[in-house]
C-alpha cells in the first residue's frame, strides 16, 4: 500500500549502495511511486541518488525528476549530456512537465536538448509551451488532450478516443471542438457511458463550460478551479481555439506555493526556503528583513534622542516603550494580514478603500478603548505618576488607531499600484509601527507632563 | 462563459427584488453556477437572498446552500421547518455535503430533518457520515461510489456502471471490490475505453492503489492526495472494505483552510475571520493576542523597573531598547515559521531536535555576527559611549541567538506534545523574545558599564 519512509530504510539503502548490492537496491525501489523516490533522493547524497536512478525503469526515472525540488533537479541534470536529457527524460514526460524541466536549463542547453528530440510533435508542443510566462495559464497547461469533433457520433468518438488515449495518463474530460478547432463544449465520461452509440455528440455535449486564456494569471486559474470545483480546465487562444488543459494537481501546487509565499513574507522571509535548505540559503532569505528591523531600530534611537531631555526628567517613561512598540506592531500585522488574505481570496467585496478604513476604524476603536482602559487601571493602581498613567493610555489608544489604519491602507494601496500586497506584511508594517508608536508616545508624553 | 460579479449587477438585482420583478430576476440568475449565486447572496440582505432563492431550480438551490459560508447557511436555515430542509435541500445533495449541512444544525433539529428523508439509503449514508470527526477522512468522504466486482467482465461492468452512474455527478475512478466488499483496485476510465468488452476485470485492474482509513486526519489526506497527484482517494474500514471516497475539490478546501489558519495565527488572529465579517467578530478574533502583547508590555516595564538605576545613570541605554526588542521578535518569528511550515509539509526529514537546533545556531551566528558588526560600526562613529557601543552589539548578538533557539525549539516541542505548533508563532514568540531581549540587554549593559 502506501510507502512510509523510515530512517531504517534509508540506512539499509545506503548500505546497499556502498556494497554495490544491485539486486537489493532494485528490490527495494522497484515498486515505489516517483513521489516516494524523490523523497528518498532527498535523504541521499547526489552520487548515491544517481546510483539508484540508473536502476529505475525509464518512465519512472523521468517522473522522479519532475518530483524533485528545483535545485536538486538542476544539480542532477548539470553533469548529463543534452542527448541523454532529451532521450531519457524529456521524451518520456508530458509536455507541461517537459517544458518545466527544459525551462530551468541554461538557454544554450535548452536548444541542444530540443534538437535531440525525435518526436517532432512533442518537440513542437514543448517549444510552444516555453513561450508562456510560468505564472500564467499557458505556463501551467499541457498540450495532451482528448478532442473530438462535434459532428461525430458517439461510436466514432469512442474509436478516436481509443487512439488518442494511448498517450495520455488520465482522462477527466473529452473536449469537443468544431472544424476550426474552436472549443464548443465537454463530453463527460459519464455521458459517454450512458448514451446510445449512434447519437451525435452535438446532442449530448455540455456547452456550459469555463475556460481561460493563455495569459490568465495562475492565481486566477487557481481561484476559478477552486470556486467551481473543477479537476481540469481548458485553455483557449484569442480565437477560442482549444490549445491545452490545466489539471488540478498542478493547481494544488500553485495554491500551496502561494500560501507558503504569503506565510513566509508575513514572517519576514524573503525567498522560498525550507528547513532542509543550507544554513547559507536560510541566512540569505532572512537577513534582508533583519536589516530593515535594524534600520528601524536606529531610527527609533534617533527619535528618542530628540526626546532625551523628557526621558531624563521622567525616566519611568522609558518603561512603557516596549509595550507601545509591541502593540503597534501586533495591531498593524493583524490589520494588514486580513487585507492580504481578502485580496488573495478575491473576497474584498465592493467596499471602497474608504469604507474598509472606516470599518477598521471601528474595530480599532473597540480594541483601543478596551486595552487602554486595562492599562489605565493597571497604572492607576501600581504607578505613582498620574501624568504617565494618562500618557500610556492615550498613546496606546492612538497607536492602535494609527497602526490599524496604516496596516489596512498600505496593502490596499500596493494592490491598486499592481504591487504584491503581501510585501507590506510582517517586518515592514511592524517596523514602521514601532517607530510611529514611539514617536506618538513621546509626543503625547511631552504634552501631558506639561498639563499634569 | 464565466460570470463576473459587478456592482451594477447587484444594484440591478436589488432593484428587481424591490419591484418584485420575478421575470427579470429569473432571467438574471437562471444560468448561473451555484458558486456564483453564493457570491451574489453575500452582497444581498438575508431577505433579498431568500427572495432570489425560491426562484431557483431545486437542484441549484440546494447546491448554493453548500457554497455559502457556514454562518450565512445557519441564518438561512434557521427559519425553515425541518421538512423543507429535508425535502428541498438534503435529498438533492450528495451524502458528504448533506452530512456537512445537517451536522451544523442543532442536535434535535438534526434528528427531525433525518426523519423526514424519504430515501432511506441516503438517510443511512448521512447518519453513517455524521458519526465521523469532521477533521478525518471519514468526515471528508462521500458514500457515492461506482463499484464493480472483480469477477465481472468489462461488458457486465459497463452495464452496471450505467445503472450506478445516474446518481453520481462525476466519475473519476471505478472501484473494484471482491465478494466481501474488500477494495481490490481501481479501473481507470482509460482502461475501460481501451479494453475488449469480454475480458475479465481482474486482468485489467490497477491493484497498486493508495487508500486511507476513516480516522486518517484530513491534513494527512491532503498531503497524500497532493503528493501522489490524486483526484479521488478511496476510504476503507479496518477490514479494508471500501466505504467511501474523497474527491480533490474537498481537499483543496482543506489545504486552503489550513494555510489560512496558519497565516492568521502567525499574524495574531485567533479565529477564522474574513475582512467582510462584522467589526465585532473581527475584534473578538484579534483582542486575545493583543492582551498577551499588553501583558508582555507590563512585564517588560517591570523588568526595566529592576534596572531603573542603570537607566538613570545611562539614559542613552533606553534608546536601543526598541532595536533589541524588535530584532528578537523578528528573528523568533522567522525561526518558528520555518519549523511550522516544515511540519505542515511533512518535510522535517530525520533530523533530531538537537540537529535542527544546531543548524539554526549556525544561521543565527551568521546573522548575529553581520548585524552586530553593522550596529557596532554605526555606534562607534555616531555614539560617544564605548560601553553603550559594546553593549548594544553584544546584546544584539545574544538576542539573535536566543530568539533563534527559542523560536525553533517551541514549535518542535509543541508538535511532540501533540499540540498544534502554529499556536507558538506570531505574537507569542514575539512577546517572549521582546521580554527576554530586554532582559539580556539590560543585564549585559550593567556588566559592560562596570568594565568600560
Amino acid at each position: 500500500m502506501q510507502f512510509e519512509l523510515t530512517k531504517e530504510f534509508i540506512d539499509l539503502l545506503k548500505d546497499q549502495i556502498e556494497n554495490n548490492d544491485e539486486v537489493g537496491i532494485f528490490n527495494n525501489v522497484k515498486d515505489l511511486h516517483p513521489a516516494d523516490l524523490a523523497e528518498i533522493y532527498d535523504e541521499l547524497s547526489i552520487d548515491e541518488a544517481r546510483f539508484v536512478h540508473v536502476k529505475l525503469d525509464d518512465e519512472v526515472a523521468a517522473e522522479v525528476l519532475v518530483e524533485l525540488e528545483e535545485d536538486d533537479r538542476e544539480r542532477f541534470l548539470k553533469v548529463l549530456p543534452s542527448e541523454v536529457i532529451a532521450k531519457q527524460f524529456i521524451e518520456k514526460l508530458d509536455s507541461d512537465d517537459a517544458a518545466d524541466v527544459i525551462g530551468e536549463l541554461p538557454e544554450d542547453k535548452q536548444e541542444e536538448v530540443i534538437s535531440h528530440l525525435d518526436d517532432l510533435e512533442h518537440a513542437g508542443d514543448i517549444v510552444d509551451l516555453l513561450s508562456y510566462d510560468e505564472d500564467t495559464a499557458g505556463g501551467l497547461m499541457a498540450k495532451e488532450l482528448i478532442t473530438v469533433n462535434e459532428n461525430w457520433n458517439i461510436m466514432t468518438c469512442l474509436k478516436e478516443m481509443r487512439k488518442q488515449a494511448q498517450d495520455i495518463d488520465e482522462i477527466y474530460y473529452v473536449y469537443v471542438i468544431d472544424d476550426n478547432e474552436v472549443l464548443k463544449g465537454t463530453l463527460s465520461l459519464k455521458k459517454l457511458l450512458l448514451t446510445a452509440t449512434n447519437r451525435k455528440i452535438a446532442n449530448v455535449i455540455n456547452t456550459d463550460i469555463i475556460s481561460v486564456k493563455t495569459d490568465t494569471s495562475s492565481e486566477e486559474v487557481a481561484n476559478i478551479m477552486d470556486k467551481y470545483d473543477l479537476v481540469a480546465l481548458p485553455v483557449v487562444d484569442q480565437l477560442n481555439r482549444l490549445i491545452g488543459r490545466i489539471t488540478i494537481d498542478d493547481v494544488v501546487d500553485v495554491i500551496r506555493e502561494e500560501a507558503e509565499r504569503d506565510y513566509q513574507l508575513v514572517s519576514g522571509i524573503t525567498q522560498d526556503v525550507e528547513s532542509s535548505d543550507s544554513a547559507w540559503a536560510l541566512t540569505r532569505a532572512r537577513i534582508p528583513w533583519l536589516f530593515i528591523g535594524l534600520f528601524g531600530g536606529i531610527v527609533a534611537a534617533l527619535v528618542m534622542g530628540v526626546y532625551e531631555v523628557d526621558l531624563g526628567v521622567n525616566p519611568k517613561m522609558a518603561f512603557f516603550i516596549p509595550l507601545i512598540a509591541a502593540m503597534g506592531g501586533n495591531v498593524g500585522v493583524q490589520s494588514s494580514s486580513i487585507i492580504v488574505q481578502a485580496l488573495a481570496n478575491n473576497s474584498m467585496g465592493f467596499d471602497s478603500i474608504g469604507q474598509k478604513l472606516f470599518k477598521e476604524l471601528g474595530v480599532a476603536a473597540i480594541n483601543g478603548i478596551v486595552l487602554s482602559t486595562v492599562i489605565f487601571a493597571y497604572n492607576y493602581y501600581f504607578n505613582d505618576s498620574f501624568a504617565l498613567t494618562v500618557t500610556v493610555s492615550a498613546a496606546l489608544f492612538s497607536v492602535i488607531i494609527f497602526a490599524s489604519m496604516f496596516g489596512t491602507f498600505v496593502p490596499m494601496f500596493l494592490n491598486r499600484m499592481k504591487i504584491d500586497p503581501a510585501l507590506a506584511t510582517g517586518p515592514f508594517i511592524t517596523t514602521v509601527n514601532d517607530i510611529m508608536g514611539l514617536f506618538i508616545y513621546l509626543m503625547i508624553g511631552r504634552a501631558f507632563y506639561l498639563i499634569f
